[in-house]
């Protein structure tokens, strides 16, 4: 997702308390930390962590220009449980500690439909590699899209890492799985009458992850 | 599937050529053997047992009122690696030898969307149990169907099983993917404009079916 460039999103998200600097820091330290990468305009991730209070979640999301905007929400409001973390997907071992994350949340991440972008998709092999660094034993992975091709290509791919299906549907908003928070493009496709795919998967918990 | 009695059927099964009696015995023993289990009418594995004439192909259907319209089409039909068994699914190990199936195909099977009729699934674990025990190393197996429920239910079942994702499509007819022969229900469906759903998976090489 791209805005137009925002000269002052740095100054923004420099100012803010809900911004990473140079650590992670969380009032209660103890509580699980989730995160979400691509965390877009934030709507999800602050839906969580109202809903949530006593888990501390991370959205991550690369473009500052986008990533200003979840800010601004977040600085209405008063949460102790919600940072956010301008940066790369592949920059997160920098900031996360090994088996650190209990739940991944990966919303209507881009498609990359591109044969010769395969790579950049979030849930191309090296990725779950990534993941499998900063995720507990027995942490999960919850992904949303609308975009079939993605789902398809994401479900081969989980399930060629020895991840093990718990919950999946291919119309998210008529099935019988609770869906606590919606993130901007959900609610929209979702008005759009379009199907929502959805997968929750689990680590497993001897972190091999060679079928 | 059903249909309306036929007093004939079993006459009909017993005449035909078709039909496994007491023993599968092909012409050319030492082809490849690929079963459909609910072959129905038999359009299917016809068509296959057409394309694929170096293949043995057996197709399975319980109900005799059924499978006759399938022995009917073949008798027609000059075919050396083709036959029929009418059993249930359950008994398939009075007819199949350990390890020697190479392809599984599971076409528009019933959905048994009931909770309580779980069990009757083709893809229920107790069903994959059996197909270990007659499938080979590295068999695969071909799932196609129109009911989503079903296609959810049996791509968490097959991922539990520890069966590796081969190919996978919410949209087989506007995929990449080859598509050789159609069953009745195929056609109907596909003549809807209804998705037909699609997986292909493969045995771990090791036989050890537990994620």
């Amino acid at each position: 997702m791209r805005l137009r460039n925002n000269p002052k999103a740095n100054d923004i998200l420099l100012s803010s308390k809900y911004v990473i600097g140079n650590e992670i820091s969380f009032k209660n330290k103890d509580n699980e930390v989730h995160i979400e990468i691509g965390t877009g305009k934030g709507d999800f991730i602050i839906g969580m962590a109202q809903a949530f209070p006593n888990i501390n979640f991370i959205g991550i999301e690369k473009y500052a220009s986008v990533l200003v905007k979840a800010v601004e929400k977040a600085n209405l409001l008063e949460l102790d449980n919600l940072l956010f973390l301008n940066c790369d997907a592949i920059e997160l071992k920098d900031y996360l500690d090994n088996a650190s994350v209990s739940c991944l949340y990966l919303n209507f991440s881009d498609p990359w439909p591109k044969k010769r972008h395969e790579k950049r998709r979030l849930t191309y092999n090296s990725f779950l590699d990534l993941y499998d660094y900063f995720l507990k034993k027995n942490a999960i992975i919850k992904m949303k899209t609308d975009n079939k091709s993605l789902f398809e290509y994401s479900l081969v791919s989980f399930n060629n890492h020895a991840y093990k299906f718990e919950e999946l549907s291919l119309d998210l908003h008529n099935s019988c799985y609770e869906n606590i928070s919606m993130s901007e493009y959900e609610k929209k496709f979702s008005s759009m009458q379009m199907p929502i795919y959805y997968v929750k998967i689990s680590k497993k918990e001897d972190g091999i992850n060679e079928i």
